[in-house]
């Protein structure tokens, strides 16, 4: 298992630098989002509110963070001349199969994305869109996924993968790179975790900054906590709203080693509170998000939790259903794809 | 006639700063847009790229950039002692109203907001949300305006004017000063053109910073372009798919005079180019706008026009039709509001 490294993600923003868009930030209004509660004896003169940014990622090339992980890949093969004519495979429909058709595209390189045979005429057009040559396998996603590997080890097709890659999730950790640029002093960032790619790619680059971060899933769709609390990435069920983008079984021991390290906090979130980030985004931004990129908002956003007694001499200490920054603390959420249908988002009288 | 100045933007600048949300800026792909054409004997190595910004106004209160001017209108008064008890009224159930509304709200001010009984009932919500009492008259726009100036006649109530009055085109020209100070050595602004507040606060704070506004309205929506046509300000026929945003009959005395300072460019494009370029927003940067907004940008994506034949002794100049930014061009489009319903943004196969 590959320990990520800082020196990953500089070498990472070293070599796609130019060929994926910075990312652009915006400030939410002061006093958005609610600053942490505080002992009742507290003066409240002195709580500053804090200062939350989100992360436009969204706009990246292909409309997800995806982007950074799949052209590291591909161009540090190409860099190390270990780029077979075959090209790149993979099997996914989703952001990441997106990721690699458009990267390859980039690099001029062949891609050839399996998918089942149930796969939504939408997700095939766009890969083809992006030069892929498109195969339909079975019916569900293990064979697409068996055709994929069959395919690599027969034609030496480098196999690329959604999230358990080191160059994958280095790929994504120069997002944080370039939100600690644009934000000198930033306390925490906040991302959404499916796989682990990115979060495992951020909190490398963040650890070495000194900034915390919160990783957040859907309470049923916890791959990365679930691996926390057993100590080693195990399977889990996934039944998410945001499963589309999020919905891994199983996190990589790569991330799991990333989440062990100080200044790491797991939140869970419930999806309607992801619901009604998303809604927000739209409401009070315009904004337009997929559930997976709202999920990391829903932390600052859901409700606070019930008071615990403090005379129960044990208290259950269940995973943190939210993060509450503190006075004056510098945030910057994630805002990490937009492959969404928005026809959800307007309000439409009821009568239509 | 009021003849706007810079020392109405700068003013308007100090009054709202911290009240209305700073624009952030997004740059688009190097290559995306096209520089303009040259001379075949050119040498086409000496071509530098355009650098081309979009300024993502439609997140700012309300969803668009009248909140800027809807602001410095109340606070205006509120300095100069002339806010009256009865409050702010307006009748507009677009940007304007809400605007209005929201910076009423925002100032603990009334708003009474005038709309034809036929308004739509998502458009009232929306204006009661925002704490307005709103009143439907009528079953046209002309009858809701007769009742909204008899009210202020009678009660006292400031009218309030979607575009045609100093201090609101004024707090609109803010938004160039945020993209001046973010944007050192910007060629060039491009904003879409309705009744000419936002132009004229741009296009006011441009030329003294020796910056190039590009005026663009559609075809049939061309109530700027008609009026520096005439020399004076005409009414037009509104026919434009932007309608609801930039439907206006008749520009301002005030907006004219800034179109025939010196840097004024005025563009016409189609409807078929609008419709283009808000879905080439949402395709390529998941940035969903209304159709009035992608109207400027669809003065620098549409096609060129039919080159005219040179050796024509007198060749026809009807107005241009696109923007073609020169060599190493700076130039920011504003992006200027997202009143819109996305459904129609996503690709859904036909089949559904």
């Amino acid at each position: 298992m590959h320990q990520l490294t800082y020196g990953d993600i500089k070498a990472a923003t070293d070599r796609i630098s130019g060929r994926v868009r910075p990312v652009a930030l915006a400030q939410l209004d002061p006093g958005a989002i609610r600053t942490a509660h505080r002992d009742p004896l507290d003066d409240d003169r002195q709580v500053a509110p804090c200062e939350v940014w989100v992360a436009l990622e969204f706009m990246q090339h292909t409309g997800s963070f995806k982007a950074r992980g799949a052209q590291n890949f591909i161009q540090a093969h190409r860099d190390a001349g270990s780029l077979p004519d075959a090209g790149v495979t993979i099997a996914s429909g989703g952001n990441a199969g997106l990721a690699c058709a458009w990267a390859a595209q980039q690099q001029g390189v062949r891609a050839t994305v399996y998918l089942p045979q149930t796969a939504p005429q939408v997700k095939v057009a766009k890969l083809r869109g992006y030069g892929a040559e498109v195969r339909l396998v079975g019916s569900e996603y293990a064979e697409a996924l068996a055709a994929c590997e069959e395919f690599a080890a027969a034609t030496g097709a480098l196999a690329s993968h959604a999230y358990d890659h080191p160059l994958i999730a280095a790929g994504a950790g120069t997002l944080l790179e370039e939100i600690h640029a644009q934000l000198p002093g930033l306390d925490t960032v906040v991302v959404a975790v499916g796989g682990g790619g990115l979060f495992a790619g951020v909190a490398t680059a963040a650890q070495h900054h000194g900034i915390r971060t919160v990783a957040v899933e859907p309470e049923n769709c916890r791959a990365l906590n679930a691996a926390i609390e057993a100590g080693r990435p195990v399977d889990v069920t996934v039944d998410s709203i945001a499963a589309d983008s999020l919905g891994a079984r199983r996190t990589s021991a790569m991330a799991l080693r990333a989440a062990q390290q100080d200044g790491v906090q797991s939140v869970l979130v419930a999806d309607g509170e992801i619901v009604r980030a998303r809604q927000a985004l739209w409401d009070h931004r315009r904004i337009a998000v997929e559930h997976g990129a709202a999920t990391a908002l829903a932390a600052l956003t859901g409700p606070d939790q019930p008071v615990a007694d403090r005379d129960l001499p044990t208290r259950p200490t269940g995973p943190s259903r939210t993060y509450r920054p503190g006075s004056g603390e510098k945030v910057c959420v994630v805002l990490c794809g937009a492959n969404t249908d928005p026809a959800d988002l307007a309000h439409r009288p009821a009568a239509h």
